[in-house]
């Protein structure tokens, strides 16, 4: 068909990309030429680990926020692939909350059979995209970081997936400049075992801090305190993890809160999220969001209303996660591809858009919140060939999960779910979670 | 005049050719238009510190490359400013390692003075350069990040002072993704506090790890270990100090090095250099060199030969800083405003940089580089007003520095020397250096 797609980034949004194309391959349709530029030397994004922080081997930002020891703090039956279950990937069915290496090779699994690695331009990072009005196409220019050379081409499409996680939004508090140990960003944070009888102090009260805190806590920290700006996260804490309100300031190791309390701490770990950050696109092109699961500009959130030959994958907030990707990647295909239409009124995007977020808006229930992101995977997958599967049961999944962490927030993760992909029930994990100190994947698959 | 200038950086050198441009116009001459385009949201480039590592407030990585505590590590007598004499500054002499508060404080005295703060667009970075031959002029694309605008502006030259410290480079040891500490790069190094009471690792064995060691050493650590590739550093450490051949690997959190001898560590410092790195240049406009004098591709050291409307400042090593960039700014504002010719011919222009290479590598002893640089600095005074200084007397500071450091690196910092602008000798500081912990200015000052 001689149209030419660019995908930036060869993480999960960006893999699920190249698996709808050789989907559609597969079934015997002409597929656009596309080219994945990938900043990293290999696949996986974020789930790409290392053991670097800051600027990597090449002088760019590290792109990996994760850390040693991470397991999936949701279950694996609530992102499974509709196309290529964990079954089919390990030969067995296995238990739910696998550590990273494990997913890691699940992730790798898929396009591995599909094939498209040499889709790819690895150590690629990209510099900047333009929109040429007249000739409707894309100019993208690249760094060849192994060759040491800068290039452009044209595409006919761009599609963002180079993720909204690993930018680390970094708040200053008065006496940062002149705190007396380490300052780190969840996004730098890597080996647990560093902080073993240390006090720990975590800022936020979201997922990074309720897993970084775990973290530490089951690989010997002395304490653990977490502050919050709103509402304490409220579980039922071990003896020595304490939460805290706002941080006022510090004073040299002494940290002050708003109610006047203090804490002598070694390290101050900061979980204060990350930002949506595009350095390589100007301003007409470039998406401007809050973290929520209506993302703002986006219709059907995924194309850029101001400019619908170009799209975003994954910029929601997510409960859903790979499968969303998915639904994602095989509906922007089917419209790169002219199997589905786009309104040609930017309005009627916008329209989608403000529908989506009053929506949103409506509730502040979380299992509210898990339903509307099932909802918007079962809209898009309505319209394309990913495989259908049981979106309800995934919502199910991630309602029991929700209760698990409220009963015992250091054993959610020993409970078991049922695929809702081969309706298989996973089996329960050999060993405890705070007790398994290996996160290999050998050790993991012990089962 | 008509021409617009642009400045990448507003660190010592790009403040330098601010100055060197005021002052042109303080004496009356007509000068173009300059902007200067500064990420950080203040001047002072390297000296601007901050606690941040990695990534910044805006998501862009963090310029810094300095620490808590830190002091000179060569006598201020060898970078003073021939039009802004130490004396002038603080209304007095001052001791010759002063702190970087000091310093900070010195480099702002002279471009207050010149008045030049609003020339500097700060929180912008530089996205793009490219230049276009027909019109004979640069396009540069731009990020404002506190108003998250990206815009282009043309400019008949650019002058690149971005700097070449603060681009990590980052080797990998085997064993590095499961050692069970932490592992920064000198870049990232900040409070040596953080370090007390551990063993320290430090790879490298030039002047960041020396000064990071004997940091480390100063604040309590337990042990410091360097380890060295070719040589070792070879002064008189203390006791708790050792040299090792180069490492092997790691192994949980044992070091191997290369003689087979080991060390349990709790930190690896990688103080194993930096890179030139400009993310944000073409290949037609980009300088590949090493670290070295006698810089790759730049006549004079600072015309580009490639394009000699493009103008690099103080990418060479140094042992010469601020009043070499200063003699560096002063020479390329006077071609810039036709005072001096470059020659036409691009052969002429690589024939310069090659005699400068080939003299460079005509001897490997320290004096005699030292001596090179001076005489570079002289060269290039020669041709401008920038005010004549004893280069020789600054040489001479440098040979004595590196005979005080022989006799006792932990104390070549209580010496004094001879402003060779203003003649006077410095004071002797009122305290010890290994027992001066309080880098405050006023601290400092007390003499």
């Amino acid at each position: 068909m001689g149209k030419r797609v660019a995908v930036i980034g060869a993480g999960p949004s960006g893999l699920a990309q190249l698996r709808a194309f050789q989907s559609a391959a597969q079934k015997g349709a002409e597929i656009p030429e596309v080219v994945c530029f990938e900043k990293q030397s290999n696949w996986g994004g974020l789930w790409n680990y290392t053991w670097r922080t800051g600027l990597d081997e090449n002088g760019e930002p590290v792109h990996c926020s994760m850390y040693r020891y991470l397991w999936t703090n949701g279950p694996k039956e609530g992102l499974e692939f509709a196309d290529y279950s964990f079954e089919e990937h390990f030969g067995k069915q296995i238990a739910s909350y696998p550590p990273r290496a494990v997913m890691f090779d699940y992730i790798e699994g898929r396009v591995n059979k599909a094939g498209v690695r040499d889709w790819i331009r690895f150590s690629t990072v990209v510099r900047n995209v333009e929109f040429d009005a007249g000739a409707e196409d894309f100019t993208v220019t690249v760094h060849d970081l192994a060759e040491d050379r800068v290039y452009k081409e044209r595409f006919d499409h761009v599609i963002i997936a180079s993720g909204h996680f690993s930018t680390p939004n970094v708040p200053e508090y008065e006496g940062f400049s002149t705190f007396n140990g380490r300052i780190v960003h969840a996004h730098d944070f890597r080996d647990a075992r560093e902080f073993a009888g240390k006090d720990v102090l975590i800022l936020g009260s979201s997922y990074s801090a309720e897993d970084i805190g775990s973290q530490c806590w089951k690989y010997g920290a002395k304490t653990v305190t977490t502050s919050y700006r709103s509402a304490p996260m409220g579980f039922d804490w071990p003896e020595n993890w304490e939460e805290k309100p706002a941080l006022e300031k510090v004073e040299d190791k002494t940290a002050i809160f708003s109610d006047g309390t203090t804490k002598d701490v070694d390290a101050i770990i900061l979980c204060t999220g990350y930002k949506h950050y595009f350095n390589f696109l100007p301003d007409d092109l470039r998406l401007k969001t809050a973290n929520r699961l209506a993302t703002a500009d986006l219709y059907k959130g995924v194309v850029y209303a101001h400019n619908p030959k170009l799209f975003y994958l994954g910029m929601q907030d997510q409960w859903f996660t790979f499968n969303m990707f998915d639904a994602q990647a095989w509906y922007v295909r089917d419209i790169i591809m002219d199997r589905i239409d786009v309104p040609a009124d930017k309005d009627a995007l916008l329209a989608d858009v403000a529908e989506r977020e009053r929506l949103e808006d409506a509730s502040s229930d979380v299992k509210y919140a898990i339903k509307y992101q099932g909802d918007y995977v079962k809209e898009l997958i309505a319209e394309t060939d990913y495989p259908s599967f049981d979106v309800d049961g995934a919502c199910a999944a991630f309602f029991e999960w929700k209760a698990h962490k409220a009963d015992d927030i250091m054993a959610f993760r020993n409970h078991s779910y049922k695929s809702v992909i081969t309706g298989t029930m996973a089996p329960a994990h050999h060993t405890p979670w705070k007790d398994a100190l290996d996160d290999s994947m050998e050790a993991y698959l012990k089962n």
